[in-house]
């Protein structure tokens, strides 16, 4: 039977956070015992709105290659490549680009969304907006069936099945495979200061890489309800960031729905269900960081097993390419 | 001394005709002895606009190449060689476009008018618009000095030299070489219609593969002083594209300024003139039929020309690439 084919991946922009963790990274590491899946750092995607500053990027493909490693995901199960070593995506990009126009990238909803928060304003660099475009060159390079996303990615999913019927029907083919969203169930990590969305540009994240004593001081600091503020006051636990946090990783739900309980009817305070959420954080986040501590001692044989990575994900890339190549008479040798 | 280099080539949707052979080709003859010159047949951008008709595309590789080798250009002197194969223009492609907005490109005046030549009207497709950004890529990965150009394609120029310098200063680098646009001097030939511009879309072009009789045909049946009704009228003889191709073809051309004059006073009629043009463009044009019938016999040596071209001419390029990652930190290997 066809073992489902799993694309995703991060770009290479900073290390990795308990949003990711939650988000994405846990579900990879239950995939990749079902699935063929492929995890991208997406350098080049990176680069389009950070393209004076390559260093980051560079330094941050190591970073990232660590958090997955440290979580679990297995490259000896998981194919971990470098999207700029896969010389098939940036051609079948270009060929791609002739079946969309202009005008329906200009209303992609993700795209539209992204340009007025990174404050483009009039100076949109051509490659961010063609990015939905490559994006299908790297699905339909792997033949992927599933892509994990976020519900706010839905239309990027759905401009790339539509550069696949249209390629299909021009050329006669079937060489371009529809992927399927598989929209995440879990619902979005905030920020340790409350804000809707966990982010390395808000600087409200735990990392998976912060060390011991950094976690407890950003656990202390965290907004929970601001109009908790005495001990016996009834609190809010629906939206307060340290009971979703406990919701997501504390193992003992019971223990936790009493807290929950508590907290509302009053006489609990903040500090008690922080040391709490400590506790758990710590016992999740140790051994990650542990693993990841001794795959840094050696980040030469980490880069190597990107490049191998790197290598097997181009031969099947290569073999699309080539036989979508093929299907534009494109077939010269 | 370095020698200079320069890029120049076709897109291969026809078989070339009298106004390539004036305009460009017989300069390229002429280049070759002094120059490194790379000539590419352009079949991804051929796509951008015939995408849904790739099989005219790989034939007209084939007779493109044909006319090439029949009017002179030679593949030990010239490096012929078929786009598509070039595996580090796509890629360059992706990197640029993040040097250029997509209100730059929109405002391209070439782009701006080549979209209504091809009535595109709402459904530009992005791989049309982003074209500039494609040349820049074929421009600065052989490291061109030169470009030879119509003046309708100066602003491709200056928009490649822009992202040239956007590049090189990102990256702190030397590593993009800026291109001179070489202008033809030798004026556009009409179409046999009269019309400003000899055209494969406007089937009004003699061209270099057509038989003797074909040729002589379409001298007969040419556009001339539509006022010169009668023998003994005065007739005109600038823009009369009779005279035009007289001018560019007759090797005779004290004889030549003799028959415009009694054109002009009158007296000469058009079939003499014609007859003298037919008789030019055959002594022209029949060697290079010849040639080109010599090299027709063996399509499969032709292929295997350019491929080695494309072979020459993916070396020249990937050490550009190779280059551009460097400054780019993307030098993972």
């Amino acid at each position: 039977m066809h073992k489902k084919i799993v694309l995703t991946g991060d770009r290479p922009t900073g290390p990795l956070h308990l949003g990711h963790y939650v988000g994405s990274l846990k579900n990879r590491v239950i995939l990749q015992e079902t699935c063929q899946q492929f995890v991208m750092l997406a350098d080049v995607q990176a680069l389009t709105d950070n393209f004076h500053q390559p260093q980051k990027i560079r330094e941050n493909i190591l970073e990232v290659a660590l958090d997955y490693l440290a979580v679990g995901i297995d490259s000896k199960k998981t194919t971990i490549f470098i999207q700029s070593l896969i010389r098939a995506l940036p051609e079948l990009t270009m060929y791609y680009l002739n079946f969309v126009t202009w005008n329906r990238l200009k209303h992609n909803p993700t795209v539209k969304q992204e340009i007025v928060q990174k404050n483009f304003g009039e100076s949109v660099p051509a490659g961010f907006m063609i990015y939905p475009v490559s994006q299908t060159a790297d699905i339909t390079a792997f033949r992927a069936d599933i892509v994990p996303v976020g519900d706010d990615q839905l239309p990027m999913i759905e401009q790339c099945n539509e550069i696949v019927r249209h390629f299909n029907r021009a050329y006669n083919t079937q060489v371009l495979v529809e992927a399927k969203a598989m929209v995440s169930r879990v619902p979005r990590l905030p920020g340790i200061d409350g804000k809707a969305k966990m982010s390395k540009s808000l600087g409200n994240a735990i990392y998976l890489s912060d060390p011991e004593d950094v976690i407890a001081k950003k656990v202390k600091g965290m907004y929970t309800d601001p109009n908790h503020l005495r001990v016996e006051d009834p609190g809010q636990v629906e939206g307060n960031p340290v009971f979703v946090y406990l919701d997501a990783f504390d193992p003992d739900q019971e223990n936790l729905a009493e807290m929950k309980a508590h907290y509302q009817r009053g006489g609990l305070g903040d500090s008690v269900v922080k040391k709490r959420l400590n506790e758990v954080l710590q016992a999740e986040l140790e051994p990650i960081r542990l693993r990841r501590q001794e795959f840094a001692k050696d980040p030469g044989a980490i880069m190597n097993l990107l490049l191998e990575g790197s290598d097997k994900a181009s031969e099947t890339a290569d073999a699309t390419l080539r036989d979508a190549r093929k299907a534009m008479c494109l077939d010269y040798r």
